[in-house]
């Protein structure tokens, strides 16, 4: 099924697009992963997932149409060339829903998440843009509606048209409508993240190709949805008791196995460096010495760990170049 | 059931124990490992294995009656203290065949294992010990009963008892006398083994201790018998046809696999050191460049390179330190 027909129902015709406003859409960071997809085209996932998305970190985007034979895509100030696979990724999300023969915008978007983070932006991008087209279009989607066609962008975008902890709920349906995120109601103030880069530099293998080839030829990856499904109760039950160490032993036992279907694919997929495990072995010998601290890590090097805003002195006195995010606001 | 109850079958009671000659068994490298017991009690594995024996190297050892009332054991020259956990585990199995209370030995042990190859000593270790036993107490068993006998002193020790490639058949009877090792007829002139030493200090975790830990708390496990059941397949087939892609390929990723249910298992048992890492991401962009290299790993941070004789200038000259072994002897 191809995603144009999935959203249908959805979209009006004949709808001239205005300027919209500037919306915002939070990052957001995964404590039970979205690994694996059941549907390439439409980003269906083998499993549901749960997330926390980063307060006032992410993306902010405006779509205005513009009398110009081509989209114009501003980010964070600058023109992008319109051959940019950035460029190209939006447009073909903007042809959903409009007829790219006579309909263009000039696309301004700025992050808001730091420089230095290490943190995917096309959650918070794919999220923001699906609404502001939501606006420019007039659809009046719900939120529910909104997620589905920001996981049309990118998977775990969807996660990102909520705040707080999110639930991706897999869904069953072919067509897709019915696997998009709702948001918990549970908040957890004191939740910290802490950003450690160990490398910035673009990734050899994208999350994309990573996920299909993990897929493919990982033979432990079998057991991956299981435990997904198990962890992702486990999180929703540590939220609802406020069990830090339910929360961060779940969370990076779950990232862990996530790392081990990739490094069981082939050809391996190892996207730690030696850096990477340096840190890790530096945080389970800071555990083992009763520092309440545990780490969540994507498809990359970097590690952002999870403790509560009680250990936050003692946290950055030991990383002192990490980066903290208080996804319910300061305490 | 226990050990000795296994062997009654095949110990004659009353024999008085003789000097042995000294008795020789490899070490052995796994291409298909040993990861898992379906009986902890009597080493019975969760899978068959397959190995290929270092040649000379290994242990020596030579058993004389004594007349003393505890076992008097040396290794490398040296006497131990009783108390020594490897005293214990080699008075433990002596204990399968004698009467502990008025038969004891003193125990000459050698090893001719390269000091810093950080491999392990105990599959050749008990294997030359069953084979000493064997002499001394005149019991004539079989190569396979032999590898039945050292499989209680340690799992992968069955597997010493053959030269060249062997394969470690699971067997299913709940005594494990059909679970042992027999030798692969084909060899493999060329074939070399790099040992790459990271770290060489005593493991925070033993082997058997992380084994049991996977069982029982990593999800992932469960498709491992699977996978490790088709390794072996494509190791034979490998073996058979000489084609050194498919052995080196299928050795690391059942290697990196083996890996993978550690890291997905809780607390995490990463034996990797960051020098571990970047040894494997040398050798893949070697590999991406055209060299053809492989590796495998223990339970530890060291690797064991895979390459052919063909390769052995280009690999030395990239590994300097790295000490060489060709298990079918040089070409």
């Amino acid at each position: 099924m191809d995603k144009r027909a999935t959203l249908a129902g959805w979209l009006t015709t004949g709808t001239t697009p205005s300027a919209s406003d500037e919306h915002f859409a939070p990052s957001n960071i995964a404590l039970c992963k979205y690994w694996g997809k059941r549907d390439q085209q439409l980003n269906l996932p083998v499993n549901a997932s749960l997330s926390v998305s980063l307060g006032h970190l992410g993306t902010h985007t405006r779509l205005v149409p513009i009398d110009y034979p081509a989209d114009e895509i501003w980010l964070n100030g600058e023109k992008l060339v319109p051959s940019a696979p950035f460029c190209q990724r939006i447009s073909a999300f903007l042809d959903l829903f409009r007829n790219p023969d006579h309909c263009h915008f000039r696309v301004t978007t700025r992050n808001s998440i730091p420089t230095a983070a290490g943190l995917a932006s096309s959650a918070s991008g794919f999220a923001a843009l699906a609404l502001a087209v939501n606006d420019s279009f007039a659809l009046q989607l719900s939120k529910e509606q909104l997620s589905v066609v920001a996981r049309l962008g990118s998977g775990s975008a969807c996660r990102s048209i909520f705040s707080g902890f999110v639930e991706w709920q897999m869904g069953h349906r072919e067509d897709g409508l019915d696997s998009h995120a709702l948001a918990l109601q549970n908040r957890w103030p004191g939740l910290c993240i802490g950003l450690i880069k160990v490398d910035a530099s673009v990734k050899a293998t994208d999350s994309r190709s990573g996920m299909q080839r993990t897929v493919e030829t990982a033979h432990l990856y079998q057991s991956w949805p299981l435990q997904a499904a198990s962890d992702l109760q486990q999180l929703k039950q540590a939220i609802t008791a406020q069990d830090f160490e339910l929360l961060g032993r779940t969370a990076e036992h779950n990232a862990l196995s996530m790392h081990a279907t990739m490094l069981a694919s082939w050809p391996p997929l190892v996207y730690w460096q030696p850096d990477s495990l340096k840190m890790m072995h530096k945080i389970w010998k800071l555990r083992q010495d009763g520092l309440p601290i545990y780490f969540t890590m994507d498809a990359g090097p970097n590690l952002k760990l999870l403790f509560e805003s009680t250990s936050l002195e003692e946290v950055m006195r030991q990383f002192p170049d990490m980066e903290v995010i208080q996804p319910f606001g300061d305490v």
